[in-house]
């Protein structure tokens, strides 16, 4: 295993050759702006920050760094979960920030060509207003960077309909840890051309090179949506109600569920929210469609509403605006930040097969009722998608730290026996892979630290994350 | 590199007592019976047939291929394109055959788990039965199996609204050429939980190891659908049309683009065939819509009528009937075999962005004239995919085991230059191995042979496939 060395001050003049003296800061002010993300309260400290502009300055900088064995991390947006973009070894923290332009929509092939530092909103307007629709649709959008959704292989509400963001990847540039720039694949909707590289680098958390450009599919926008909350007197119904509306043949474009508390929460956090929740409702699905033809989008709201009305629902609030619609969605959105101010919280991003959601609500519970934590749960239910927030509350430091690890891997092993696994769309990073053992056996594990291997043969790259290595 | 030995009796009887007796073919006229596929007239025997039953049986066959130093080629429904299942260096073939078995339809979850000698069209029949829809549709349906076309990341008709194979996986159990077995994955919608084995695994041609399990996802099926044959007076105009109706917003179910001599010698090959062509008439696209309400697929229908009768075409054809939707697609099924019947020829499974579709062909025409070939091109058009197939007409040997290559190697440029790759959906097997250098650089190339080092220390499994190993 590589031992690193520390940067010194020859390397930050190195570094400042090849990326621009303003472009790599090391003091500690500049230093401390890249040492947290959103996971939690971590906090690790990079010894330079560079923040580099074209593909050959990001592997002249890996090929230093490759030389002179210094750790590696590239940052996004730094909205990351499960703290892929934390610098745990110190060493060069590369900020793609400067990555941030949309290169081409290409209208003719229904494609954009983008930098990895634009912030995934930006690009989901620019397309729209040429008539289409990149759907991947993480609740960050408005910060994070379309790179950091490739690294963690984002979701979104807009997933159930519309997949994640690996289906829409069709080729990456990539500077390698050795500072050789691969294309992984080519500009095609089909390829079965040798092995598939664009989906090994899909979801693999920067670890194995660091995407500079980036080629992705673009569909149709769809022309109208409906959305409704649908308000339950059980959480358990409410994620049951899930898997009957896909049985009963709809595809909604967004299927959202709500604890109580999630919504409550949020509603209090979000200034303005004119949401009330009934004393019986216990949880509530927002169900969304869309399409280019109204009377049809109302025919399956009608149909879905007849669904849910079998599993003891109160009273449905279709949005009749698109006020109405876009503030259901703010505070659908803005959950995570609401739980985060109320308590100091752990997220687990679990995912199961959808029609074992209502077991895993149920168990997650129980988990809690025997470890002593509350949770707070909402999520992607149309894919099974569930994000658990266990709520520090009253817990000692000994449990916090303690205790509780036992309880996630309790969760954690339940969703393996439900046929699911402990990242939907947040990854692995520093946060869950002390719990990989839960999915993977060794021959899994030790083709993946083989494959890291092969890509980064010193280990330099964002190492720590997924696995040790 | 590894010497592989030759199977002696003793290796024989060691299969016999893995598989049973009756399992194991050494014989040569049945050995004979596994030295083919569908990809021109390419023959290479087996030195034994072993027709596993078992995870387990599969995995000490492994071991013991592995501990002998023998070569190992698996084998599906034997219908590949590149020659994938053929067995260049003899030893041991493994038919998956007896792997019949649909183990379970989720209804609840919309999944099916399978094993992987399941021949397509009876998956696609049995999950039908259920109201669901597993999209993927090779030509050879009928005979392929499902384990095959994940091998080659399959296709076919309706991957242009609903994607290929890949999009299909979620999860895989493997054997690995150690004899070691793992899963994949999950069974879920999303997942960003390490690396993308099973993507990885998806379209390597059996060379990573040999599936022997397989959960799909499937999606409500679409209750409807609507079926036209438009004529165009110019085969470059009906490619420009493909790419007019995407951005008129219409994803047709299915765009399939015939010249005219596919569509000509396919209605003389098929008995009964009704379809007339006009004499001014120079190539067809065969475009479907499905959906749940008859009212929209008509107006969609007319929608892309609309479009394409800017680029000059003859009478449309509407099916009226079943039959005659059924008619259409046998014909356009049967292309490749009618042009297979109709002379010896070279098949390249060539994909470029849809909108460049026109360059190709005209490209590719242009090439033919410069070589002095006759080419036939037929596909999906509606992702980009042109089947090209290469006449032999009246070429001498020297021409078409010679030049030819030249003339292939020109055509394969142009499609890299147009952003495109060179195989969609057939994979490189041995057929297309040499042309590989034209896609990727030597770093890829490299990482692509590690990978395959990782999972087949002892390159015994499926070698020679993709590349040279």
């Amino acid at each position: 295993m590589t031992t690193f060395n520390k940067v010194t001050a020859a390397h930050i003049a190195a570094l400042r050759e090849i990326a621009g003296v303003a472009y790599v800061l090391a003091d500690e002010e500049n230093r401390d702006r890249y040492a947290r993300d959103e996971t939690e309260d971590l906090h690790y400290m990079p010894e330079v920050v560079v923040k580099p502009d074209t593909t050959e300055q990001v592997s002249q900088i890996m090929q230093l760094c490759n030389r002179e064995l210094l750790p590696v991390t590239p940052r996004g947006g730094g909205t990351g979960l499960s703290g892929g973009a934390l610098p745990q070894y110190g060493g060069v923290l590369i900020s793609m920030e400067r990555f941030n332009r949309i290169i081409q929509i290409d209208e003719r092939n229904l494609q954009v060509t983008t930098e990895p530092g634009v912030i995934t909103e930006v690009l989901q307007m620019a397309v729209k207003e040429k008539g289409l629709f990149y759907p991947p649709d993480p609740s960050s959008r408005g910060t994070c960077f379309i790179g950091g959704n490739i690294a963690e292989n984002s979701g979104g509400p807009k997933a159930v309909k519309y997949g994640v963001v690996k289906d829409y990847v069709l080729n990456l540039e990539m500077v390698l840890p050795t500072g050789e720039v691969i294309w992984t694949g080519a500009n095609v909707l089909k390829n079965a051309t040798g092995y598939n590289l664009t989906q090994l680098v899909v979801g693999s958390e920067g670890t194995l090179g660091i995407v500079t450009k980036i080629v992705l599919r673009l569909i149709p926008a769809p022309k109208h949506d409906l959305l409704m909350l649908v308000p339950f007197r059980s959480a358990e119904s409410a994620c049951a109600a899930v898997s009957a509306i896909f049985r009963a043949g709809y595809v909604p474009s967004a299927m959202e569920f709500m604890e109580r508390d999630a919504l409550e929460w949020v509603s209090q956090y979000v200034q303005g929210s004119t949401v009330t929740i009934a004393d019986d409702i216990q949880a509530h699905l927002l169900i969304e469609t869309d399409g280019n033809y109204p009377e049809v989008l109302m025919q399956e709201m009608e149909g879905i509403a007849g669904v849910v009305e079998g599993f003891d629902v109160g009273e449905i609030l279709f949005a009749e605006s698109h006020q109405q619609k876009e503030e259901l969605w703010k505070l659908r959105r803005r959950v995570a930040e609401a739980v985060k101010a109320n308590s100091v919280y752990k997220e687990e991003d679990t995912v199961v097969p959808r029609a074992e959601l209502p077991l895993l609500l149920k168990g997650v519970k129980e988990i809690g009722r025997k470890y002593g934590f509350h949770s707070v749960c909402y999520g992607h239910a149309g894919d099974g998608n569930l994000h658990v927030n266990i709520i520090r509350g009253s817990l000692t430091e000994d449990q916090w730290n303690g205790t509780l690890q036992e309880g996630i891997r309790e969760i954690f092993r339940l969703v393996k026996q439900l046929g699911g696994t402990i990242s939907g769309e947040h990854g692995i990073g520093l946060v869950q892979k002390n719990y990989m053992d839960i999915i993977f056996d060794e021959t899994s594990m030790r083709l993946m630290k083989q494959i890291k291997q092969i890509f980064d043969p010193n280990h330099i790259l964002n190492r720590g994350k997924i696995f040790d290595n």
